[in-house]
Parts: structure tokens; sequence; C-alpha cells
């Protein structure tokens, strides 16, 4: 796991599921030297200390982020333009920046609206990779290993600021790829944002139907699996939702017509029609398996 | 495990995962004496016989239920009239019935178009337990262990025959209930069967996008997990929504309504509701969290 990365000193805007594994999994291969924290309440903060996830906060995002190499955005995609607002004055000018939002193009978003464009030294990054769980508690050091962190540099990153969050996810155990800000967004609508959406969507049809507490007493380990997702954290999902709005309205229109489609041929009780969208989804599924199971 | 009952000669038509794993969990608990299987095809029962799950096979129906005491449907639902007519000369007066049918109202339905009217001792059942495996190779014996199994009688039902037929859930570690058929349908179809129908639908249609390898290069936990029904068996499921039309009908334009209204929601960008669909989803799944964990 050892890597030549080593960050002297990174800042941690929003220290909770994804930003704490980071710094768990750069101590355990000794890329980091000192972690300063920083967040709007001090009490996870305290938990983030006691953990060993921390060396230091600051509630202040400005101090928090001076003298620090890289600075990492780890809040929901919402408080992006906010913190990023904030942690400005503290920036160096050589000072990396990067996050680990679910959508980009939001995130450059935000950043242009703070720096007036895309500053060369910010890396915007998501790591694939999470669970239901969130907070600093839920975070663990092999979270990613073996797991992929797309980038998104454009053609005015620094090469150097690129090296940089590149070792850093590589020293976490990460694969590291790189690919346009769009093509994350499409992509990821359709693999992650819609598949929350339509399990909270039935989780949360089926919590308002009249004997909801008898219906999830005959619930068996396929409702378990399908709905893991829906007990994801509902303000980072809004945002997500929120932040990729475009894209994942398109997967929504797209997914919607099928909908149609597959009603209408439950409907007509066409069952070869019906097999062969299941034959065609199970062999591309099993195809397919490999890759959920690095 | 053990139980007070124990069937001298259990015939299983249909020997895959389930009937297989009945089997070896009756013969785990002293529960049954011979176990006789049949089916279209030689070559599974072939493996059912090395794999310890049969005593032996007969690939005429008839001739594989004579004598038994209990013969037990494991055939997906659309083979469910033909088989049962099938089987029908080789049962005898005492022969209690049985399936494992993911739907209850069209199987009442095969067999009262095989022999009239639903027969005294015919017990409807449906274990919710399962994988998205299918096949003999994939039977454990402990799949039904603190699994609900829910019998599905009516007031004609013959009282020995529902004793048997519960005896030889609870010999295989299962929690036996029982419900009226039309509610049995309802529920299944909001926590089972739509979310099948979704999983397949949201696999086939990425399936068809034109980058659709790389989209999958890209999918997390999250959609390994939300998918995972989207292996199940396509003829069984084929069945399972044609089997359960209406009730699915029903769940599916449910949903679809919801889905238009998340739409909106997203459309109109209004974080609040979207918050409140996830906080709701989250939290009814969350306090149910035990039932899934048994």
């Amino acid at each position: 796991m050892l890597s030549g990365v080593v960050i002297e000193r990174l800042c941690i805007a929003g220290v909770g599921l994804i930003g704490g594994s980071l710094a768990l999994a750069l101590r355990a291969a000794g890329a980091v030297g000192e972690v300063v924290g920083t967040g709007r309440r001090s009490e996870p903060l305290e938990r983030a200390l006691a953990l060993g996830v921390l060396d230091r906060y600051e509630l202040e995002p400005a101090r928090a982020a001076e003298g620090a190499d890289v600075v990492l955005l780890g809040v929901p995609l919402g408080a992006m333009r906010p913190v990023l607002a904030a942690l400005r004055p503290g920036l160096g000018e050589g000072t990396v920046i990067t996050d680990v939002g679910s959508a980009k193009g939001c995130v450059v978003a935000d950043a242009e609206a703070v720096f007036g464009a895309l500053p060369a030294r910010f890396v915007p990054a998501h790591p694939i990779a999470g669970t239901e769980k969130s907070g600093v508690e839920a975070a663990f050091p092999t979270l990613f290993r073996g797991r992929r962190v797309i980038l998104t540099p454009d053609r005015h990153t620094d090469g150097e600021a690129l090296a940089t969050v590149r070792g850093l996810w590589s020293a976490a155990g990460a694969e590291v790829v790189e690919m346009g800000v769009t093509a994350h967004d499409r992509m990821l609508a359709g693999t992650s944002h819609l598949p929350h959406l339509l399990a909270f969507g039935l989780v949360d049809m089926l919590a308002r139907s009249p004997d909801h507490d008898e219906i999830f007493q005959y619930a068996a380990g396929g409702f378990r699996d399908f709905t893991r997702i829906a007990s994801s954290d509902p303000v980072m999902w809004r945002d997500v939702c929120l932040g990729n709005r475009e894209a994942l309205l398109a997967a929504l229109a797209a997914y919607r017509e099928d909908l149609e489609r597959l009603t209408a041929m439950v409907a007509a009780a066409d069952g070869d029609a019906l097999e062969a969208v299941f034959r065609n989804a199970k062999r591309t599924r099993d195809r397919h398996l490999h890759i959920f199971e690095k």
C-alpha cells in the first residue's frame, strides 16, 4: 500500500463516511502527515478526533485550510458552494482542491461561481464507493480498496494537482480513471442516481399504504437488497437529485417510457416479450458480475 | 430441528432451488422417508440424485405421485396446470397436494381447472425465501430457516392436510402463517413482483444503451444489490408476472403515478419534497430492518 505521495497536511471539509475513510486509508498507507477537519458542528469533529481520523479541527473553514497541501470537500453537493466560499480565504497559491461529490457538473458550476472559473488546481473527483451508512462512525480504511475513482479534469487542469489527487486515491487502494464531466453525470444518473430514486420511491409508496406494517413483515431478501439504498442519507441524495437534475430527468424519462412498455406487456399477458426483457437483463447482469465482485 | 411430522413418501414435481432445498431440509430433520422426483428432463433429476436430494425419479408424473403422502409442486407458475393434470392419475384419496408458487390466485384457478374445484387436500403455499440462483445445484438445507411460509387455505381445506403442510415447513425451520389468497397476491405484488420487474427493466434499459459496456464498469455496490433480483430466472418471473397480473398491474399503476410525482419534484428542483420522501423511506426501511436480518 506504500506510495510515493506524502501529503504533509490534508484538510477535510465535511468529515463523514467518505472523508473519514480516506483519512484512515491515507494514514494506514503512511501517505499523509497531519489531517485537519472542519465542519458546521464540533460534535462530529470531536468523534472524528476520538476515532483517530483527525489530528485537529477548526470550526472556521478558512483557518482549517491554512497551510494545507490538499483541501478535500466531503460535504453534500448542496453545501459545496458556501463551503468553497468559506474555505477560499485560507487557500494558498499551491493548494490542491478536490471533492468527492456524486455529480460533477454542479461542482464545476459551484467552483465557477466562487472563483470565476474552475481553478487549475481544482480536480473534481468521485469515488465509486460507499455504503448506505453515513457519518464518520461508519468510516473504515479499506472502503476504497479495488474501487474506482473517477476524476473529471479539463484542459486547464494543472498536471501536478492532477498527479497529487491521483496519488492520493491510489494510496487509498483505488483504481483511478478519468472522464468528461458530462459522460460522468450521464452514466452515474443511470447506474446510481436513478436506482436510488426508484428504491426511495418504492419504500415510500409501500410505507403510505394502509397495511404497511403487515406488508414489510412479508418482505424477503430480494426486497432487502433492492431497497438497501433507500436507507441512504436523505440530504445527500436530495442534493444529488438536484445537482444532477438534467441527467437524472433524462434517465427518468427513459425509464418511465420503459415501464410503460413493460406495463403494456403485462396487460397484454405477452409472456414472450416479458421473457425476452428478463433474459436480456439477466444475461447482461451476469456477464458484468465480475465487476461487482472485485 | 426434530418435529413430529414424518412423511413416508414425498413426491416433488420440479426439483429446483425450492423443492431441492425443502427435500434437503426435511432429510436433515429426519422428517421424510423417501423423496421421489419428477420433471420433464432426466438430466437435472440425475443431478438431484447425485446431490442426495432424491432417492429416485420417474419421468412420468403420475407414476412419481403413486403412493406419495404429499405431492409438492415446485414448477414455475405457467407449468402448474399441465403438471397437475399429469399428476392427477397417480394421486390417491389421501394424497396431500401443495405448491411453492409466488402467486396464489392463479394456482387456485389452475387447480379448479384440473379438478373442478380446489381439492380439500390441496394447500396452496408460498415460502418467502429464495435467492437469485435457480436449479437444484443451488439448493441448501437451511434456505427456509427463520423464513416465513404463507399458506392460503380456504374454508373447505382439510384440517389434516393443513396440519401436514404446516408440519412439513416447520420441520424445515420456517415460520408458518396463513392469509387469504387476495391479500397474499396484493402484498407480494408490492414487495416482490414489482421490484423484480423494476430491476429487470432497469438492467434491460441500460443494456440497450450504446455505451452499455462502459456504464456497467462504473456501477457500484448499490447497483449490484438493487439489481441482484435481475439475475433471477426469466421463465419463473415471466410466469409470476402473468400469474399475478391483476395485482401487479395495480402495483405498477400506483408506482408509475409515484414516479410521475417524483419526476415533477426533480423537474421543479423541489428539494424539500424530495427530502421528505427520502426521509420517510429511510425511516420506514430502518424501522423494519430487523425483519430482514432474522
